[in-house]
């Protein structure tokens, strides 16, 4: 068995990038630290820590981070199964924490209120695109992804979540100047500023060949905030593909207008979870898949 | 001189990743962007890009990549002396792209107006914590930052822009969890649970030794997005130090308390700018000091 404190620093080295936060995070001197790193290092005889700004893990550093991690889980199960939770009220201090991979627009439209109402877990995300968070699942830096992608992980379970919906959107004003009289046709959509949230993000270009047929180079702006999105569409930077949720209310109020109307963009998710802990979340996934059930689109 | 094309097609595939998708955002083949990469790194006579996905620049490369882009505004520069921009109203494909540095807070609470009341740029914006924007300029990957750092950057110089404000703040469901009869010290707060933006984030962990001294030691979420953080709060996942303007709303609606009232913690904010490009960014200098003067606190 590994040692739980050397685990521990292990965790707390890579998650808070230096071997000085992480003696403050868990309460002991840096020393310590060090000396706990250097036994688990030497029990396992090789790195696990590149000491470089922020630290980094070798890839036998990630398989024990990713095993403290799962330790964590089963603990939790085993003290769920004694009904040790709940009861005890544990402090956070014993809780484990979930490293998750979640694209940043579920993040901004369902995925907080589905995080909230799981407790006594700590969440750890980490913010991808929909078409790259499985990659996430897939090097073993985190326990569950949500993804668009349909087929599983190897060594994961899949569960589809619905369809987010996006539509193409622009200000009243910035379609009076780029789109005169509404027309989106290559040429327009050429020429108008568009909104990328970064360069994972073929949303914009999806629907543009949607829209009007391949051939169109789009200028953008690019800014990676799902809500920096919407402003910028309300204030009427460039155009973009914006879920559903977040501007119902400019809609509704005329503030942002569709560019071409009915023409919407779904994208499917799906929650990846690894089998190695699919037990220990079973609980996790079945809330996620009811708060998605509850905003997004059925697949 | 170098050719422009292929300054374009180098600038295209490190703001895309991949030379396939800089052929489809210049509306090009891929063929000739390969031709034009390497006529431009046997003209330099070094590699030029790393072949990766994505693709990322040698340090030769994002020289020329800066370089680029200083054309590109320096050639805006000259337009607007001879009075050709704005009455030509020229196409968003001439507009030259502006790469910064923002923190994610500035982005969420004022800097999209800022950005949408300049025209005929297209920006790109890197995003990271106000206390490591600035060593993007360092590096010359970007013309400007937004940083919590006053002293300028060689070669760069430096405004101040105002003073951002934090307050520590809590759902009021979880302040009775976490904080019975609201008292706040070393052990409340190291068994509540927090909300951490990502690594970089220290603003919790001051927060705390200014309310209670040192010696907390945080249990935390960990989430990068600011408006999901302010969600998470909401939602009684955790506390965390949330910008006033995210959150002026819900403290008045009483959804949203402070742990400790009047303890708020101000981030000072500086604009930085590369001397190379100084003139030519005047007028945005001008309108980002105007825009944070309207949200921020004077320093």
């Amino acid at each position: 068995m590994f040692d739980p404190s050397q685990l521990a620093a292990l965790a707390a080295i890579l998650r808070h990038g230096s071997f000085e936060r992480a003696a403050f995070a868990l309460g002991v001197t840096q020393s310590a630290i060090s000396q706990r790193m250097r036994a688990l290092e030497e029990q396992v005889g090789t790195p696990l820590i590149i000491r470089a700004q922020p630290c980094e893990a070798t890839e036998a550093g990630r398989r024990l981070f990713q095993h403290s991690e799962e330790l964590r889980l089963l603990e939790q199960d085993v003290r769920r199964d004694l009904g040790l939770l709940g009861a005890m009220a544990p402090r956070a201090t014993d809780w484990p924490t979930l490293r998750l991979a979640v694209n940043a627009d579920s993040l901004a439209t369902w995925f907080v209120p589905a995080m909230a109402s799981i407790d006594q877990v700590l969440f750890d995300l980490v913010i991808d695109d929909q078409d790259h968070s499985a990659d996430w699942l897939r090097r073993g830096e985190v326990r569950a992804a949500i993804s668009s992608m349909s087929e599983p992980v190897r060594g994961c379970d899949c569960v589809a979540l619905g369809r987010l919906r996006y539509l193409a959107t622009a200000s009243p004003a910035f379609r009076a100047r780029w789109f005169a009289d509404g027309v989106v046709s290559v040429e327009t959509l050429s020429d108008a500023p568009a909104l990328t949230f970064n360069a994972k993000d073929d949303l914009q270009r999806r629907w543009a060949d949607m829209a009007v047929g391949h051939g169109v180079t789009l200028r953008s702006h690019w800014l990676a905030s799902s809500t920096a999105f919407v402003e910028a569409a309300l204030c009427g930077m460039g155009w973009g593909m914006n879920p559903v949720q977040l501007i119902a209310d400019a809609l509704a109020e005329g503030r942002l207008e569709e560019l071409v109307p009915d023409l919407p963009l779904d994208v499917p998710l799906y929650w990846h979870v690894s089998r190695s802990v699919k037990r220990q979340l079973a609980p996790v996934t079945d809330l996620v898949v009811a708060h998605a059930g509850k905003v997004l689109l059925p697949l």
